[in-house]
């Protein structure tokens, strides 16, 4: 992997890192495929979009279809036809989130699966076997979140724990292809963080992930986290946010030097029926569409704003057909990836200030009343 | 609306049908869109498929959006972004299949919709109404549909009251550009559907359909009807066979004269994981399929078999996966639309019989093993 730094504007960055399965330029969002698909739309699609590159999770991969599988079809670009480049999500935070009966000691973590309730152990060196196999190009180190609130002592020692197995990650791999990102704990701890990052920032990693925010915590505790995490990893690698996707939370996270992000909300929000304006986000079952003309966004390139109305948006949602699904899937994260686009562009010009200020206060802006 | 008669093969025709938005070749296949939606493909996929025409639902969409709704967007073909011909069924079958509390009279038929109770009134003049708002390209008659078994005297007054309502149908229509097609009944009955047959080919439709089977009886006997009604039909006109859908009763149906089709069977089926293939039909989720690598079919250009494995669709189908929906929707469709394009080419070499041998030959033998 290769990163290169393309232009700074104050602290945010615009570069592009190149991979196994060609390159993705930075700030960059990643749809989540989490089980091998971008919910609701094809490969060919997220092409369309402007998608460079996805991530999946390894947790739910390894326990279906399972990673040997997936290695025996291929690999997962293979598997799943994306020929660009993957990131997988290690499984640490899934394990917080969603398995049941977790016990975790030093060895690794113990748990039922979130699927048939199966017994499952993961450790540092089974999830980098996982993501291995699947032959993601950047994959993730196995680290212990906590939830928030979390008390100090807590909170320190997942992080311990998590720079222990960010070490037995790097010792692990085996895979040159895969580049190998750690990635910090330590709640919303300023210290434990600072200890996180310079101890990880140590160690030969290819980029550097801020983890376990997202969890509750208001985001005037995650901008701390943010800009305190990001000062102290190495300049020369990319820095990856995980999880956090709100469009005025992703700005301000580029203004303090953040290279990537993911998060469900663009495709999971469109599921359920809600659409990203430049205006904010509207609910498209909403009555004051119903003879709506307009598209979702008069200024979106994407293929419903192309050629559907909010009108027949909301009739797809009222009647539960499955279009509805796939096109406010199109269309949201066709609005990230033209913010990402916005963004990069911007600081490249040295005009990001402005560029964030316009976004923000069209954001304030009241929507324009229905045609 | 205007049809051209291209080629004849025994009674197979190969014709070509010209419409207000461009023409369709028959015999044709009409994926089916109720909803004004063809469930989970989008316009830009469904003519990658290859599809020329599809059918929508007047019963549905007077219910919901409305067909003032429509019109006043525009119109069915602007509202659902397929520029296209369409054909809409006028209601007669989903009265018969969906409503509940259905009381009918000479007049019309009073029901409650299907979506919530509320009380509708629908005669053949506001059948005709509806259609004329949405603007198809090809309307049909409002008819009275009976169930299997029926006795003679019940499917004698429903018959006859399909006459009847054809005619109100005909002297209710305003709109040149809406072809109206008239449609038998008259269950199994040879002597019934005769008459009808007769009854309605002196009167100026712009082509003819079977209506009423498909809902319980075995294949001899709505062959039989589909032979019966074909004769009485003016050669001129074309001919289309309603809601029935086998590709093994296409070929049947196809011998006898008719020129188009509809079915939900290939949309239906695609979404509880089934996909149609030479050698039949096969249940996706199947473990067999587990490390499967080769496509569902080993000779479809549909875009699932050009990128994807069993084992993939397969995962998709087991993990509950919208994609899964789309890709197999995709290739059911385009199975039937390479089924028509062959059946087409046949007749015009006058080597049909041929082909339908060679076809059914396929289905009998067993599916090769999975690599």
């Amino acid at each position: 992997m290769n990163f290169q730094l393309i232009a700074q504007d104050g602290d945010a960055r615009a570069g592009r890192v190149e991979t196994a399965h060609g390159s993705f330029d930075t700030p960059a969002f990643l749809p989540v495929g989490t089980q091998a698909t971008v919910k609701a739309v094809s490969p060919e699609q997220l092409s369309e979009i402007g998608a460079q590159i996805i991530l999946c999770n390894a947790y739910h991969l390894s326990i279906r279809p399972g990673d040997e599988l997936i290695a025996k079809m291929g690999g997962l670009h293979r598997f799943m036809g994306w020929d660009g480049p993957i990131l997988t999500d290690s499984g640490g935070y899934q394990v917080f989130s969603l398995a049941k009966m977790t016990e975790i000691t030093d060895e690794g973590a113990a748990f039922q699966s979130h699927v048939d309730g199966a017994k499952v152990f993961v450790t540092p060196e089974r999830a980098v076997e996982i993501q291995e196999r699947l032959g993601a190009d950047i994959i993730m180190a196995f680290d212990e979140c906590v939830g928030y609130p979390c008390g100090r002592e807590r909170a320190a020692e997942a992080m311990r724990r998590s720079v222990e197995w960010a070490r037995r990650c790097l010792a692990a791999k085996t895979r040159d292809e895969c580049s190998l990102f750690g990635i910090t704990q330590g709640g919303v701890h300023q210290d434990l963080r600072t200890e996180c990052s310079q101890a990880l920032s140590e160690m030969p990693f290819d980029g550097y992930a801020v983890g376990g925010l997202s969890v509750g915590e208001e985001w005037a505790r995650s901008a701390e986290v943010i800009a305190l995490s990001d000062r102290l990893f190495p300049p020369e690698k990319p820095r990856y946010l995980m999880g956090m996707g709100l469009p005025e939370n992703i700005l301000e996270a580029v203004e303090r030097g953040i290279d990537m992000f993911d998060c469900v909300l663009p495709t999971r929000n469109a599921r359920n029926g809600e659409a990203f304006t430049k205006h904010g986000r509207i609910k498209i079952r909403n009555e004051k569409y119903k003879y709506d003309e307009s598209p979702i966004d008069e200024d979106c390139d994407c293929y419903a704003c192309r050629n559907f109305t909010r009108a027949y948006l909301r009739h797809l949602f009222n009647t539960q057909e499955i279009l509805g699904l796939t096109l406010l899937t199109q269309h949201n994260l066709r609005f990230y990836m033209r913010l990402m686009e916005g963004i990069r562009e911007a600081i490249r010009a040295g005009r990001f200030a402005e560029f964030k200020n316009l976004f923000e206060k069209n954001l304030n802006r009241r929507p324009p009343a229905p045609s």
